[in-house]
């Protein structure tokens, strides 16, 4: 807190650059959304998109959001060559949008402003002077990225130093130094910002990273090292290629480690990092993606351990295995259950679900017996939270069974229909009894566990409310010792209408066998979850 | 090329660090196939576990695998305080394994040695001393792991120093300085590692750094920089926590990168780096999981471009936006408006599996336009050569069919036997024509593929004596897009007595139905290798 701190300015252009990303396609609720989380986050620029260029980035910019901190920037490009600021399309339709600030893109290597422009290196410093000042006369905060600027400084040094000059002194509040094609090394952005630095004060130098060699991170610290104030950057590392600078990754450095943290600070606070893990995680289920467990601080697994002998040294003495504490950035310890598991990773994550028992509890060795013979058989609690508690359930106290299956048959049938087209149906049928009372019910489906859950879910009498909402969401399959004598273990997920997501897993010999107790171990969570009656 | 070109040593750990990921358990069969893939490579030592830890890794380390370069190494700990090195239970399973080199993990901060060993610095450094001569006096390559080397550095820099000495000096070939938390910056490994080189020669160090501030490939980076010559690291970055540092990142950087490629030579030739996005996806498809598309290098998107603007620039002078060619590791440039690119891989691909076609062939358009339909409902030939070696074969040249399949019916129950049991039987019925002839046979098995398997290799007349030494040795199964109306993509890996091993993939939204598929094409396929007659 102290006041010497310097000031380090983040960019977020995930909805912006981000939007390059193959397979992402933001909507207007989607970029509203995102925006606000920004905001909340903290970030000092959230670059909405380039208002012109399609209807949904003008229609974004149509109105300001309400933020409570972030600067709403418009991404663009600068004028045409030949023509004045006054009278560029493009320049015009960024004047239109309700932006606080603009943000140009402008080439940088001589190279491309001859092949790719087709202009002289004049006529684009032109572009660029003429470019920022109109901005700065409309009274909105100019700034400019310099496209390609490692590959043109390498190129002609001079050039690409005109070009941020230029920028400068027409009043860019911000001159932003791209490593476009993400292949340039850590020392080599510190070396050529450390040049730069010389010539334009580091308080007006960005730094905008391509993750091309997994370096996206490190360029942007080495950047902030040589002397950049302003990191730009996106939502869990989206963008084009392979990424864009990874602001989740970069915020918690920034704000822990001491050789950025006693040196700067930024608009992110103590709050701000607390959310982090949170929104990183919504931000993979707006995109409607699976997040990413291996994740530096935020993954599920980021503070996860399975090493027998590490675990119990981790409950005693957390902070000397760990290099921060999870709890600072949201997310949480986890101690793996599995066959090396000891008694105090079992305890641990009990404790972590809600089941608090002595450690004297006789039960809890017959859990861990259990556990460990499941887990010979090749059943794997590591990705199947929601089984693992059942079990735990089960054994530690009293969890109703609420309905039983009494059998169930599927049937694949591959034939000739009366087109003379050959088909595959799936059918199955179950007979569940529920207090006492037997109920057989038919279902078809595209495949035998579809046709089966189908079946099982058409019908558990009295509890059919509590699981209309339920849904599978994904299936995964693995065999385990390979061969014919093999054993299958799946591992569903599922979720529901309230934004709840568990994963369950089931072991056997027979796929429809393992699915089958998968299915039913994520009924019944559901039940419980949900405090559906007893029989 | 140059003769003064120094050495780097790649060190691989996948199978053992990599295999403490959450959610990873490697088979037997699994590190036989992953330690070929490294040798192959070209890595120079293949880390395959830890013999005497659990049955798997013993069981791997009984015989040494057939490489052609790498060094096979096992992991183990120092001896335990107090006891004599030949003495030591630990040290005797590592001396039964058929390793070349030994890597044992010794504390290098004095905390650690009080706190999790209970033993004085001194007996520490006398387990590392005796235990490295031990490994010496065998004939075997010793080297340590200094665990939590930089945090131990950072707090008693002498000592961390002298535990390193103690295995220089008993004859460790490499002292490995570990990042074990993760928790360090590239400036700080530069640093420190610089400080080790005045006291340690850099050809006997090693690097091995964990992802948990995104930074693992920069510190490997910074340490060589320092004067490292090993760098530990795993495919695809998999590892506990958020993972190692990710080899199939490093090596491109290695190699194509002037900074790294001007000075230093590694293992990895050009057809190794050619072979790095097979690696990459082939590994993923081992692990059963859809590969990263934004990975560096490697990844789908790596060289995909979506913006307009820079698309027609790519085409034309594709090196301007590129920081290295997609095709010297092996992958594909993708512009999202054409396809354009599929051709010349296509036939690269064909010329590898011995096709010969030449380029004006129009049946090459057909296959170009069948393989894209194909991938677009969900085949990945990536992992399943043999089922894109028929698929080409049916279209460019004349396969036989030798069998047609007319139906099959499959039936799963799950019921109560006469003894008041819960069973589960699944049977099968296939009707197949050869040579214009009718054969119906039934089949049992653990499940429903076994059965459909069982059934449909029991009776194909003539072609019987050609695949009785098929067996099915893996059965992966991964569901496309999630949900109920999923597409279930099968993957069967097949062998013969002969030694030979293949895949073959299938596609359905049907599981029974896609691995029927993958099993037709796998039954072929040894037709056709072993010369059966055609009907």
């Amino acid at each position: 807190m102290s006041a010497a701190r310097e000031r380090l300015y983040l960019f977020d252009t995930t909805l912006r650059d981000g939007a390059q990303t193959n397979g992402v396609d933001f909507s207007l609720e989607d970029k509203r959304v995102i925006a606000g989380m920004l905001d909340r986050l903290g970030v000092d620029y959230v670059e909405g998109g380039y208002p012109g260029a399609n209807p949904t980035d003008t229609e974004f910019f149509a109105e300001k959001p309400p933020f409570r901190n972030a600067t709403f920037t418009a991404f663009g490009m600068t004028k045409r060559a030949g023509r004045s600021a006054s009278n560029d399309p493009g320049l015009a339709a960024l004047f239109e949008a309700k932006a606080d600030a603009v943000c140009l893109v402008a080439k940088a290597w001589d190279y491309h402003v001859d092949v790719a422009l087709g202009i002289t290196n004049e006529e684009n410093i032109d572009c660029i002077a003429d470019s920022v000042k109109a901005i700065a006369d409309r009274g909105l905060e100019p700034m400019i990225d310099c496209e390609h600027f490692f590959d043109g400084y390498k190129a002609n040094p001079d050039y690409a130093l005109q070009c941020a000059r230029a920028a400068l002194e027409s009043g860019a509040r911000w001159v932003v130094l791209c490593d476009t094609n993400g292949g340039t090394l850590p020392d080599e952005i510190f070396e050529i910002v450390t040049e730069v630095c010389k010539h334009i004060p580091g308080e007006h130098l960005g730094i905008h990273a391509h993750n091309d060699t997994e370096n996206a991170v490190a360029n942007s610290l080495a950047a902030v090292r040589a002397g950049v104030r302003q990191i730009q950057g996106t939502l869990n590392g989206i963008g084009e290629r392979c990424g864009n600078a990874n602001l989740v990754s970069l915020i918690p450095t920034l704000l822990l480690k001491s050789a950025f943290a006693d040196r700067f600070e930024t608009g992110v606070g103590e709050a701000g990092l607390l959310s982090l893990t949170h929104v990183s995680r919504s931000f993979d289920e707006l995109l409607n993606r699976a997040p990413n467990r291996q994740a530096p601080y935020v993954g599920e697994s980021a503070f996860a351990t399975k090493a027998g002998i590490h675990a119990s040294a981790i409950v005693k003495e957390p902070e000397t295995y760990e290099h921060v504490t999870p709890e600072c950035v949201g997310n949480q310890r986890r101690l793996l259950v599995s066959d090396q598991a000891g008694k105090s990773n079992l305890m641990a994550e009990l404790s972590r679900i809600g089941i608090d028992v002595e450690k004297s509890d006789t039960r809890l060795n017959a859990l861990l017996r259990e556990v460990k013979e499941r887990e010979a058989e090749g059943y794997s609690y590591e990705g199947a939270d929601v089984s693992f508690e059942m079990l735990a359930r089960r054994i530690l106290g009293s969890v109703p069974d609420y309905f039983k299956v009494e059998s169930f048959r599927v049937l694949v049938e591959r034939r000739y229909n009366a087109l003379g087209n050959l088909i595959t149906v799936s059918e199955a049928t179950v007979k569940v009894e529920v207090d006492g009372e037997s109920m057989t019910s038919v279902g078809e489906g595209n495949g035998p566990v579809n046709a089966l859950d189908t079946a099982l879910r058409k019908d558990i009498g009295k509890y059919q409310p509590f699981i209309n909402d339920l849904r599978l969401v994904d299936y995964k399959v693995r065999i385990l010792n390979g061969g014919t004598g093999a054993t299958t273990r799946v591992l569903i997920e599922s979720a529901d209408g309230q934004g709840n997501r568990w994963f369950t897993v089931g072991v056997s010999p027979n796929i429809v066998d393992a699915s089958f107790q998968a299915l039913i171990d994520s009924v019944r969570y559901k039940l419980l979850r949900d405090g559906a009656p007893a029989e």
